[in-house]
């Protein structure tokens, strides 16, 4: 039977995600359900996509990634369900799938509009309950991808912000900011390998909030306690971090902040 | 097997929530658990009872619902399990099913008061711990609820604030604030049939905070990013919301604020 | 099959711990993951050996315990795997299971360091993902703890603080703070008894905080709403409460406050 994974803005405060939890089950009592993440901030399609992608591949072959982040919940947006090699997607149409899109080969993608797989009453303000838990379900119990309604050439995708070389500098920003106040930025570790390959030997020099950082450390602990560091983090993607503590805070930055990387 | 779906105010800070399910596994290793939710605020029976309420029917038949939100944990309060056509309740009684029976027949109500079913050590202060779980998981394995203890004819209600019609106004408030700040109010969906029945084809005014909402939308996005809107919620009550935004946040409101609504 | 108990300070922001189960079901389909704790304050190696201490026992025999709390991840540290008569501990050796070392027999101790059971490619900064959870995943499955690595004789102990008798009071001091904000101090039921053993008959006398507590009270409610109470709490330690209310916030305390008891 197909695992589902959950990944919503949904939060623990409330009940949403037990609700969802409780329809699956309704329909298929044997449901495994994994959560992903519920703490999504409110309505952050970027920070879902993100999360997303650096997670989905850790899943089991057939595991149903249903991402309930969805400001344009009861309005014109579509939801798809997307097949991959391994794994479904099930998402509105909103970007959220957009580095799915860009690293995996799609095989097929519908929307889903069949309302036999839904609730009975379908309301405009908790699709997560009525449509996309009991379509989970019944995707779970081997329910063909293409019974869910038309194939679709393409889904939206989000504008991502991409560090990029200008001169002799990689530039880059920060784009999410995980519990530890790691700032994870969108430069990742192909990117260092092309600026150690376009300058060999020469040391890094990355500046990031008016602070200075020398080198690329390979874990925490390997520099002083309350010392801010640069380390690829588990995404493969270039963190700023504090050992034993919390660089946001500490640095006082934030989604979005510019990082720049020379040799010299 | 009867699923389980946890509803407590233990938060995630601590193991409590966790422990609760150590002991379900102890006494029946096949239990399937789900967490409704486990953040109600603090001793906030009232909060529980509009979850359980809004939550409960979305189950398979035959879950338990286990609520322990029990500022009377250990004095005298009884714990009691009630059984309708389609769930058990396990709950203390101090007014948390109100809703409950409100809704549903009961078929049976029993004090919970054999020990039998409890663990070994019945302490004073974590009784999820010592007799909502072991209890839970016992049920869940197909225990008969008249085992548990004497039946009883009557539980605890809550008085709960009710929306009503004053001369043509209709006046209610705000019982509940979700996660994404919408304020959630005891005007439901039969109260705004009601009010559309006695005037039809009048427009609605609904005064919050004093501000004026002049429709009911559908959906969020209906209305411009950074608006209040008024919108019937999941829950079939009267939500006010902010598209792409958090109400409660913008408009300074907490629970008990009085919302009116007039037809003009 | 043997159950997989999660404790981290992953948090529920990010997908650190959704991960980990991804990773568990990829080896495992069927394994049964419970969640204990994802919110012990980060890198706070002490807070997750007291959670540790007072939930591992309520969980079924043969439970893989794993504890992912982890600041020198990465670095030189090793990862222990320890087995007692009735679990299996998984953790980093960095103190974390002092009391497990303390309050049980331990069968064998390895170091884990069999790469053959971790994921292909093993980074230095979410072993949570690459080693912890493939290998607990194993374990569920039967492994062998032998097969893990060699077998070491000695595991790292945290100095903890520990209440004592100065003349004819009794020193000690909040070890933790939960949800509730109960203040949890490191006077447990033992040390009461022999205060008890002392003076027998005499009546206590608490201080904290410049506060007066003049009895062990049995539950809270027993105590006034709003009024602190001293109570032996769900893990045998001594705990400032308040009924209906938060002492730490009401009191203005923090972990490492003394509190001293005297018999008059």
């Amino acid at each position: 039977m197909r695992l589902i994974a959950l990944l919503t803005d949904f939060g623990e405060k409330d009940s949403y995600a037990g609700v969802m939890k409780g329809v699956i089950h309704r329909i298929n009592p044997q449901a495994r359900i994994i959560d992903l993440c519920h703490q999504v901030p409110p309505q952050d399609v970027q920070a879902a996509a993100f999360i997303l992608s650096s997670s989905y591949k850790y899943f089991p072959r057939g595991t149903i990634h249903v991402i309930v982040v969805d400001p344009g919940v009861g309005s014109g947006r579509k939801i798809v369900c997307l097949k991959t090699l391994d794994y479904l997607f099930l998402a509105p149409d909103n970007g959220v799938l957009t580095f799915i899109g860009q690293k995996e080969r799609i095989e097929r993608t519908v929307e889903v509009s069949n309302h036999r797989y839904f609730l009975e009453e379908v309301g405009q303000t908790f699709q997560g309950r009525d449509i996309f838990a009991p379509v989970a379900a019944h995707l779970s119990q081997g329910l063909e991808l293409t019974k869910l309604g038309p194939g679709i050439s393409h889904i939206r995708e989000l504008e991502i912000s991409r560090a990029h070389f200008s001169g002799e500098r990689l530039e880059g920003e920060v784009i999410y900011i995980d519990r530890f106040g790691n700032l994870i930025t969108n430069i990742t570790r192909d990117h260092l390998k092309e600026l150690e390959g376009k300058f060999p030997g020469k040391k890094v020099r990355i500046v990031i909030g008016g602070k200075e950082i020398l080198e690329v450390n390979k874990f925490y602990a390997q520099s002083k306690p309350g010392k801010p560091l640069a380390i690829l983090g588990s995404s493969n993607h270039l963190e700023i971090s504090l050992n034993q503590g919390n660089a946001q805070g500490r640095l006082g930055l934030d989604k979005g902040e510019k990082i720049t990387i020379e040799l010299e």
